[in-house]
């Protein structure tokens, strides 16, 4: 198949490339680098020393004789462009990860509210018209997040995508309906998914494209079977208080002998996935595409959920690291129960790393490895959700207190 | 109040600026004028011949001696600017009617998709995020429309925003739940208010700000109290297929000697209200302000229904006009039948004006008046929601049948 990456050169996209290729696939990556071009605006790194994206496709070449193309192109400004370029690629699956996906970056300012609307937005609509006015039949692979739901639901476990509901008709009878499951998203990046999900339910219904929404759980891990065979292939690994996840971030924490930073009670309860897992569920939904007229499919692409605070403990008994509970910076429900159905991946046959001790010192290697790159200052999460919260979090002095703690 | 009338310069938006400011209020408009230029565009101009916004607020000023600021700013794409001025005005009301409001515009091609969402979405997310940001604490009144729940219901009454959802929770038990009532946009125009619904449901929950979304119906009539005291001071009236709307465009081809275009059986029943009455409910409304924490309130603002082959039988039988089938280019159900609810405003004290044969007397009277600025070219319907749609609609040679016929 030939499959364009968009967003391809992110955390996700790259080893999705890598592993979609060593298959056989014929693989386009478009992406801005906008990512990259936060790090220089954030002043932070990957922990992991990443080449440019040029270099990466080189090196892949150079280890396995396949070829993965690169194109700078952004979704979001670049409509004609965009359209211009799959008229004549014609691929025939899309894969579409080109968004900023950090809660706490959409929640820094105004300008970066302003700016995560307008290209999340923009981004997926230009995609979808694009799609429609080149009349390519591509099947269309989405990755959204289960955080759209919020985190203080009824104590319901959350489904894959619809709500079947019951509406009084005139005559007074109840009419079932399946709709959207009903979204209460709890930052700027999470409501972009789901005004996402109204854009991929109109142009399914209006235009009969393909769709399958990912609604993926938090990423952690960092090797692939194919991020591993050359070290230029490694994969980005965020750290930083803005785009580092959960799971990622304490080993860091752990690894520079930083106390593991847990918000609030740490009682949020969480979906988790590894990367590994992440492509491998991209492959098998891939396997798997809808048919014309069918309603947009909604997966989610999570293998199990964990407490903050569980995760936490976990981590501290490896490794000896002490826990830190600070003000959490977010609006959200301090405890949480968290059910979620994945039904589906389990049907095609996805066989789950399960999240074991094991696991994690492939990780605790690699943070060690390179510990020296970290700036300690960027480990804190310091984008509060409201003015209220910010006056709570106050940065710099918890840096410092920190830092003489460890 | 100090009130702050985001797309002042537009239909429903001038006469509700001399409305409320002939009721004692300090008006401002903000517009980016993108509407006359739209007109510009498609080659049309409005029915009634409008001044600049410039020389019609001169000319409010002579007639009452009440001053109407007008502000050329675009919502979309100029935050900057709309932060600073909401920070040094600090209304205590903002109404904002600043979108691209067309169905058929918004289908009309992929650039006129592209423009809608980007326009529409930016504009009423800029305006959330700098009212956040400035502090401001002004209640917001936004035109919506009940468009965003299409028209292919089960048979149940549009009820004011909400519905009472019952989710299965993992003990087994239903819990109820309160969700914004499910949208199913049949345009692009429309699927943006419906978006607009999600960024207003957020931004009343993180930062408790004050909104109110007025789910409007059609818009009918011309003229207001204040539109009528000087003939510069009269309201723009849309004929073309892309922005007239039925009533209005049916009084037009009639008055024209044009077949009245019905679209399939013309079994869509719409929903309609006076434009006199839509500056009432925006008063209204703006008189009863929800508190801060409240959820957005949404109010039906329309007064009755009518099934569109049978406004068309009205104005036949009042003018003689023929009436002329022609294919839908809209995808949308043939028939359907729509019970709204409009409780709120009722009890709010709202007194319907209703659609009687006397009420189109005057709109007969300017249709009249200004019949020889029409372009018949530019009366049909022709932008298509699918390819397969455009190739039905056939514009040209429709609309040279057509001419013979009248
Ligand atoms: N990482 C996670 O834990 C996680 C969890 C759930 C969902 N997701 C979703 O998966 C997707 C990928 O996540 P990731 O962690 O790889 O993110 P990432 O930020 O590492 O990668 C996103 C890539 O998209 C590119 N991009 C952004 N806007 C673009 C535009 N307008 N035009 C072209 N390229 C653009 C960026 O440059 C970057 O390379 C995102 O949509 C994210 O929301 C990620
Ligand atoms: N007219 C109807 O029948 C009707 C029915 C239901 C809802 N509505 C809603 O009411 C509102 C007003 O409708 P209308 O008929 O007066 O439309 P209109 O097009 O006549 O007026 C909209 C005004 O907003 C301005 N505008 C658009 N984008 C802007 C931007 N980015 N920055 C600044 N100004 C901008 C335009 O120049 C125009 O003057 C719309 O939101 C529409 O969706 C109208």
């Amino acid at each position: 198949m030939k499959i364009a990456i968009l967003g391809g050169d992110g955390f996700v996209g790259w080893p999705t490339a890598l592993h979609l290729s060593d298959q056989g696939h014929d693989i386009h990556i478009i992406d801005n680098l906008s990512r990259r071009w936060i790090d220089t605006e954030l002043g932070v790194q990957s922990l992991t020393p990443m080449d440019s994206i040029q270099e990466r496709c080189r090196i892949w070449h150079e280890e396995t004789g396949r070829r993965i193309h690169f194109h700078l192109l952004d979704l979001a400004a670049e409509y004609e462009r965009l359209k211009a370029w799959l008229a004549e690629a014609a691929p025939d699956a899309v894969i579409h990860f080109a968004e900023q996906r950090a809660a706490p970056y959409s929640m820094k300012s105004d300008r970066h509210k302003v700016y995560t609307v307008n290209n999340n937005v923009n981004a997926t609509h230009n995609l979808l018209t694009a799609l429609v006015e080149t009349g390519i039949d591509a099947h269309l692979l989405h990755l959204g997040t289960m955080g759209v739901y919020g985190y203080s639901s009824v104590g319901a476990a959350i489904p894959e995508g619809y709500l079947d509901v019951g509406i009084e008709t005139l005559t007074g009878e109840t009419a079932r309906q399946e709709i959207l499951y009903p979204t209460r998203p709890g930052s700027v990046y999470h409501m972009t998914k789901s005004l996402d999900q109204i854009l991929f339910q109109f142009y399914t219904q209006n235009d009969g494209l393909r769709i399958t929404d990912l609604h993926q759980g938090i990423v952690w891990g960092t090797h692939t079977d194919q991020t591993r065979r050359h070290p230029q292939l490694i994969n980005r690994f965020d750290y930083d208080g803005d785009y580092g996840t959960v799971l990622n971030r304490f080993l860091i924490q752990a690894a520079i002998g930083y106390p593991l930073t847990v918000h609030g009670t740490g009682g949020q309860t969480r979906a988790f996935i590894h990367i590994q897992d992440s492509v491998r569920c991209i492959e098998l939904a891939l396997s798997d595409a809808p048919v014309r007229g069918e309603r947009v499919r909604i997966f989610n692409q999570m293998t199990e959920t964990h407490r903050v605070r569980d995760l936490a403990q976990l981590v501290a008994d490896k490794t000896g690291a002490e826990i830190a509970y600070l003000p959490n910076p977010r609006k959200e429900a301090e405890e949480n129960e968290l059910v979620v159905r994945n039904d589906q991946f389990l049907a095609l046959g996805l066989d789950p790393i399960r999240l074991e001790a094991g696991l994690l010192d492939e990780i605790v290697e690699v943070a060690g490895k390179f510990a020296h790159r970290i700036d300690r200052k960027r480990v804190p999460a310091v984008s509060a959700w409201t003015r209220d919260l910010a006056a709570q979090v106050e940065p710099d002095p918890e840096a410092t207190r920190l830092r003489s703690v460890s």
